[in-house]
């Protein structure tokens, strides 16, 4: 349950009654707004005099839920803003790993050319072997700051575990938390506390409901910036690497007030497909496209199969700014 | 592997030489085109000297693989064309099921009005329960024979098992295999034998290569007009009926010569997902899409949830034109 | 629902009110037992005197439901019953496909030296692609047949779609309905209308409630002798052929009246594995195992690498008894 | 590839030919052998000399690997050994939640009533909302110590993320990685560096290989006592919570050389399930089953419906004797 105290009721006041009233706690610094669990169902007695409007879930999907905030929320990234009434796909670009100062720096040459303002690019990678590349770390941070100084660009990398969530928020304009860290409460209680804009990876073995309560720790610790990312299911398919959930995206536009990027080229695992699966992503009206770009896949050092190279990702922008403005949106 | 004979040789003579290599047999009625398991890897020495040209193939995908025909083939359906260099995107739309005249003609109208072609409407149901409503069997073939009659549209709807498959043949244009009846192969070996499109829907627990191998009983058995359905697989996901595989259309298209037509009425389960879906599926580049349509879908017999009403049909036709065109297509 | 009217009711009276309330139909001749869906939750006031006892059930799962007939139901095998109190876990062996009388007789004589009673193999396989072996079909079936007259065996194998039903149903003492033909009704509805066992082996794509459900049709149709088969689920889990699901069995064992066989052979896809997932299954107390055995695995026509050589199913045989007496059962 | 260096090769003089070939690190502290990635096939010219011998690997399962070492791995816990020749089955069982000193007393005191030695209790919950009960953290691992010292007890309990993994290596006995955090590095690299046992759960969408390489990132870091631990895969069915993977246990039996413990408790979600699949796990001749039982189930306040009473977990005790007994194991 939701609970927005009248205004007359102080931020102090209002932290009284939720101490009183067990269960509750305030959320937003600075406001006088209640919340708790969603087997919560009335308001309690103490507080009614208190309150101004409430909102009752069916489930632990609350501050993200339409039915509370029926507007699309909407987040500034670096110069842009998505979501909200903007009708910006967002296209976040990059290599999977940040490798040399060389390469990243080709990557945002191609999209500084290319009009394109935020960089992508993994420090700390979160391999499945010991024995595999897992990425350079704060020095990988470090050039995508200088990257970021040079460039003007906004810059998206991943945190892996909780050891280095720190450094990821200082160095980056958005936090990206990695599918496989969905679950990882010291991340994304580390995320709450900042204002930095948080990307969410669905696990791609986590259900839409524990995806969006995933982002629900960040809203409830007061981090209003958070966005969703969906980037594919591990299915029984081994032709694809994943199953990108496009009937999953319906879901979550219907029920959530995220604003929503997709990420083609991990669901797919292989180039070929990704300017296909693209449009596709970009016709259902979202807010944010995650593609990987290197300036010579076959060398990559991780997920070589699935990046374009730097012609294929201008022939595909070039084909999907009219898609977008076919459902309305602009690539920016 | 796929053998073309020379010119030279003919239907009679194709036919001794493959009884004499005993894992050969020859395809299409009518040509000189010998065909057996990929395992076989190189031309017997009985048939070099006849042999112009072959293919050796990884797996069974022999047929339907683009490296044994690099164009896609073409499908005619009533009046119109899919596949090949059409650029068609061909709207298939009606009931979940034939329920009476006076609502198959209701469907028939809304097509016509808005100058569509292709009527959809299951008579043969394929319940999961004894106890839920059958469909109208031949009565409701019936009923779409007259809406073909009537108003001048191909009419396809789906064989549920081998012992109806004569009658589906015999009344309607196009025969669907349902996602149930994907491996039946009383059904495809029966399909084999005609000479009408036949739409073959993925198994929502089948693999992609399975999928294709369906249909390479149809094609192997001298039947080429043959088109590919995704329907959406079943994963762990439950807040959608199904998962529209959307990698696996890259996939298909990518490795395949078929027409593929998407249906994400099924995929979904849910109308409020339906538009949005039908979106990416039409951005893909597709031949044709699958959408369920009912004049009052709250009192349908079966998949009532997942049904457009006409006003929202028609919405949703206005706004998939756009996104057509933006890819080079046209939805007709 | 079910209402198991008055003893006083005649057959005949029982069809006539049948008639009146619409919805109902009898079931099991010579019974005046009627059911109807599940949605049904109260006895029609026309049916209210003449109803002696009557249940009613959360969904189409009613003749298999324990709610109904908590005991559960014994099918009888050749000389052998499982299920009842007969604390039976019949094993069920042989080869994957009927190859050759030799292989066959083999086979027979390999149960015979160990005391079974009950011979597998396939004859119509449901292969996946229109290039493998297909099985030798009807001559297969008269190999068989001749088994079982020569040794007395009891002979189970599989219908793959329903054009051949009806000579399986003759040739065989228990009809397997295969995982890729458990939605098929031309099946299901043949096996309703005979007595002969009917073993339906759950699609692996397929819930438990749907697997259930494929029993219903048999049951409704008034052939009581079914008998579940678990053989595996497709999962994301590649490095086994597929996922025996035991979960689902304890959930069986709980909520339907039915036998219980199981299948590792097929779930696990290599012999290496069989012998651990036979005891796992043999310790939940269950009414019989299927393990493929091959004279010579290596050359056998399918399936290959799942199939046990004559020696290792004589160890596994000496290792299971000890298992099934830990729990109460015996191997027979 | 794994080189075991010639014992005439000191630790100091290892350490500089492993620098000196980039890719090689020295594992194991005190000892001479050198571990690199998988993709090495050969040793390199420079260690040549040096060599006494050394494994190839088809992929980076090494020092998991039954080619590497045959014989399955013994781990000590508490008084106990599992794994190596000791055929025993370790019982580890107690609530889902340390709730309380007087809950956690009555799980202690049931353990020695029944002779059994190892108490499971979590802390810190790794909950999917945040609105649920979170677990008592710090307080709960000082009652867990409690425990230890009064009733000689062996504790296990999870670690939820990377933040605390420090707290939990201090006051446990056992390291648990929960399945939400078998990907976390931080978690695993700190256990690495402890020599205490970790038992690591597999995730419920990862791959048996991803499974076994987490174990390997604790391996290659230098702690030997690594178990691995089966709960539960996520698939389509949800008539259950998790499907337990018993092929992927076999699968796991043959090709590594760790020992295994089963948890049907999180895998079935239901009670009603545990005794019947608990018994399928110990026939498969494994070392330990984690069972969870509550003084009050009903009350719990987290996974209620999956937790045993007292009574139901002492009946089982005595049924699982007897299967163990038939496969040669005994529980202790």
């Amino acid at each position: 349950m939701i609970i927005h105290l009248k205004q007359s009721v102080s931020k102090e006041e209002a932290a009284k009654l939720a101490a009183h009233s067990k269960s509750f706690h305030i959320v937003y610094e600075g406001t006088n707004v209640l919340i708790t669990g969603s087997g919560v169902k009335e308001v309690p007695t103490s507080l009614e005099s208190a309150t101004d409007q409430f909102w009752v879930f069916p489930n632990d999907m609350q501050l993200s839920a339409k039915s509370y905030m029926s507007k699309k929320r909407a987040v500034k990234i670096g110069k842009n803003t998505i979501g909200g009434d903007t009708m910006n796909t967002l296209m976040i670009a990059g290599p999977c790993s940040v490798e040399s100062e060389e390469q990243i720096r080709q990557s945002s040459e191609l999209l500084v050319k290319n009009g394109l303002s935020t960089l992508r690019g993994g420090c700390y990678k979160p391999r499945t072997s010991p024995y595999s590349f897992q990425g350079l770390g704060l020095e990988g941070l470090k050039l995508l700051a200088k990257m970021r100084e040079e460039f003007g660009l906004a810059v998206i990398t991943e945190a892996r575990d909780a050891t280095h969530i720190e450094e990821i928020i200082e160095y980056t304009d958005v936090i990206q938390v990695g599918a496989k860290a969905m679950y990882d409460q010291g991340i994304l209680r580390a995320c709450a506390k900042t204002n930095k804009p948080v990307l969410i990876k669905r696990g791609f073995g986590s259900t839409l409901q524990e995806f969006v309560q995933a982002a629900e720790f960040v809203l409830a610790g007061g981090n209003e910036n958070v966005i969703l990312c969906e980037r594919g299911l591990r299915t029984f398919e081994t032709g694809t690497r994943f199953t990108l959930d496009l009937c999953g995206v319906a879901w979550l536009q219907e029920y959530t007030n995220l604003p929503i990027v997709l990420d083609p080229s991990h669901a797919m695992g292989y180039a070929y497909g990704v300017p296909s699966l693209a449009k596709a992503c970009v016709a259902m009206g979202i807010d944010g496209l995650l593609i990987e770009v290197h300036p010579d896949p076959k060398v990559a050092k991780s997920d070589a199969s699935q990046q374009l190279d730097h012609a294929q990702f201008e022939k595909l922008l070039g084909e999907l700014q009219p898609v977008a403005n076919s459902v309305g949106y602009s690539i920016i």
